[in-house]
């Protein structure tokens, strides 16, 4: 059972306090095996990403394998039922229209100086993205990492998904067809994020590097940080659902559980107006519990992390949410706009009964890369400005510069840097020759 | 002298490419004794602050005198002369116009099949800048991280800026009245970055920090990045001029300069299609070198890093310039609009001969926060969106859902996250009643 708090009894800010400041992460201490991968592949190049594909996903590749070949994708992208490739393309097309929206506008303007100022936005050149072998290994994350980098306008976008005992994924490489991805290497661990960053004889170097990845991978984004952009270092995920007593039960159970199953260290937390709906959705899970196939995982996640929160109002629901700042929160009240106008910190928020947090996982159209841990405080999802960067413009005319000159040459000689001033100051002394 | 290179010459790419890799940063192992910093601070809060302010900055507070008055603000600021504080007050004015400019629009619409999606901009709670003491004190500086915080909606933004020897820079204290910093604290170094981040009994967490600092302020920044937010970690200041022989050796050699006397890692680089004016260049950098007051810094970068590169046309120059995606760009051409967008790679361009890069650092209006190190391949400068988060919005509705349903089902399914699927189908069944 997961811990049931009140916001009417005496202890729950202390409780509320722990259920905050509970650690759902195990990170293993991976950081020195981690440098020494990535110092092997600098040193050694596709040498070296050989003998660790061997040694960690026990198959055999040459230099001329690590990239698999266009007929090889072709023929698993044919294996995939139609419903499937469907599904995909559907959802492709959805995250596409979505993302287009984001596409930030250059701007140039003139002031009243004369001076022209402005900023214009151009993609990063190439981007790599991590996708995970086995178990999480997503085709739905390959849309939302692909198709955001290429609205954006990235020419090269390389893919490293491993493949544990040779065995690919045929929907991740169809999501890889699907999104337009250019080159899929079949390497995974750090050993591809060190090849992404450095490159190696058969890896060309990308500048920016997104995409989850377990202890080794997001240890290995932190170390070649600088050298390329890398997106969030995702936690476990989480979820947080604000509902009244005039809903399903059964609806808020299985959205609460559809986090739960990601991870043991998952969370998801209830926060109803209605004591009497709160035990009933925590019936309703475990009811499901004992039918659902990924139980053990759930169940772990429920016991360990889970919460039913009593609030006296939906004010009060609010002040919890901002303090949880949740990746993904779902409103479930008779005005869920209202609500949701009031929140601050939310990675993304699923309104009224008919959107599932599950629609946004897979074909909503916003992106499903979110901010965990509370870093929603300050962080968002993934979006096109994730592959995007601005250069700032400006022109003085000669009277821009008469009228700005003077109080720039000021400061530079407060600060005491003396040729910031004189920069400046041959420049006046010219115009007023 | 600086290194001279051009196109032309057999040895171009290998002497380019060392160029590119000099490694222009010491950045001393600090990263022990910061660790150690932390847990004080973390374990000790007020006492611990004010234990490392004594050590460092050799100034005896309480925790009652860690944040600085308003009487004592208002002291030091009144004793600032007039034409300092015009020129501050005007500098703030043309930053805030610029950055209110970049405020992004919250969007909502609804698709053809009756979803409602969309994304709401909220600003980050709280934000604390640091500030550093000593030489490199920069009221400059506190303005453009200050007044992009302010023009997002940040509620409370602190400062926290040491006082070696007890000595506050009026200048700074100032720019932090005029851009409306909420609160200042007089301590420094990472014990500062450390109270921020964690809190203290006097100092009240953030939730992102920017600002620059040295080794040991980059490197608390990166050890609290993922409780808090934080910005680029920057590194030396670097300037490219793209000119042709059409131009003022002396702006030139002045504009190379400004970058190299901040410090002795800065890199100023000029390309330029005339060799004889690249030549007239450097003598004029000699000749202002025997007069300027931070000539001994300037000319050690000048001389371990500066460059002088000939090519044989403006074509090359663009490539050559996203190669070095400096983090300043000037452009001394005929037509630098022209050349300005065709370059990929660049954090700020400042256009023709009336523009040099000084009226960017102080009163042009855009930020003088930019990516260093080539990492404008991948990052923007300093902006309002370092301050706001986006929160993505759905809603279905039961005829979208119907639409939509089956495709998350279908790719929950092939994803095995059986709860994914049940979500979704437990209201379909329901609207199929």
């Amino acid at each position: 059972m997961p811990q049931f708090l009140s916001t009417i009894e005496p202890g729950f800010e202390a409780a509320f306090a722990h259920l905050l400041s509970l650690k759902r992460e195990d990170s293993p201490d991976v950081d020195a095996a981690v440098a020494a991968i990535i110092a092997e592949v600098r040193a050694r190049g596709d040498a070296a990403l050989v003998e660790l594909t061997e040694r960690f996903d026990r198959v055999r590749l040459t230099p001329e394998t690590l990239r698999i070949p266009e007929e090889e994708i072709d023929a698993l992208c044919a294996a995939v039922p139609p419903a499937d490739r469907q599904a995909l393309e559907l959802a492709a097309a959805r995250i596409r229209a979505y993302h287009e929206r984001q596409m930030p506008e250059d701007e140039t303007w003139t002031d009243d100086l004369g001076a022209t100022l402005g900023w214009r936005w151009t993609p990063v050149s190439a981007a790599g993205l991590y996708v995970p072998g086995g178990l999480a290994s997503y085709p739905s994350s390959v849309l939302m990492n692909a198709v955001p980098a290429k609205v954006a306008g990235v020419k090269r976008l390389a893919v490293t998904v491993p493949t544990p005992d040779g065995v690919a994924n045929p929907l991740v490489l169809l999501a890889c067809r699907i999104a337009g991805v250019d080159e899929v290497f079949r390497i995974g661990g750090a050993q591809a994020v060190a090849a992404l960053a450095y490159g190696t004889e058969s890896v060309r170097p990308v500048d920016k590097i997104t995409g989850p990845g377990n202890a080794y991978v997001a240890a290995a984004k932190r170390r070649v940080f600088g050298k390329v952009g890398i997106d969030m270092i995702a936690g476990p995920s989480e979820i947080l659902v604000i509902a009244d007593g005039d809903n399903d039960p059964d609806f808020v159970a299985l959205d609460l559980l559809s986090q739960a199953e990601h991870d043991e260290s998952a969370q998801s937390i209830l926060v109803t107006t209605d004591a009497a709906f709160g035990r009933a959705v925590a019936q309703a899970v475990e009811r499901h519990l004992e039918t659902l196939p990924r139980a053990a995982i759930a169940g772990a996640s429920w016991r360990d992390f889970g919460a039913v929160v009593v609030v006296r109002s939906l004010d009060e629901a609010v002040e919890i949410a901002d303090r949880i700042a949740a990746e993904h929160l779902e409103i479930l009240t008779a005005d869920p706009e209202a609500l949701a106008a009031r929140i601050q910190h939310a990675g993304a928020i699923f309104l009224g009964p008919w959107t599932p947090e599950a629609i946004g996982d897979y074909i909503g159209g916003p992106n499903h890369v979110l901010p965990t841990a509370r870093t929603a405080r300050f962080s968002s999802g993934l979006s096109v400005m994730d592959f995007l960067k601005r250069t700032t413009l400006s022109r003085m005319t000669p009277e821009a510069l008469r009228a700005l000159g003077p109080a720039a040459e000021t400061l530079a000689q407060a600060e005491r840097l003396e040729a910031h001033g004189l920069s400046v100051r041959a420049r006046l002394d010219r115009l007023n020759r």
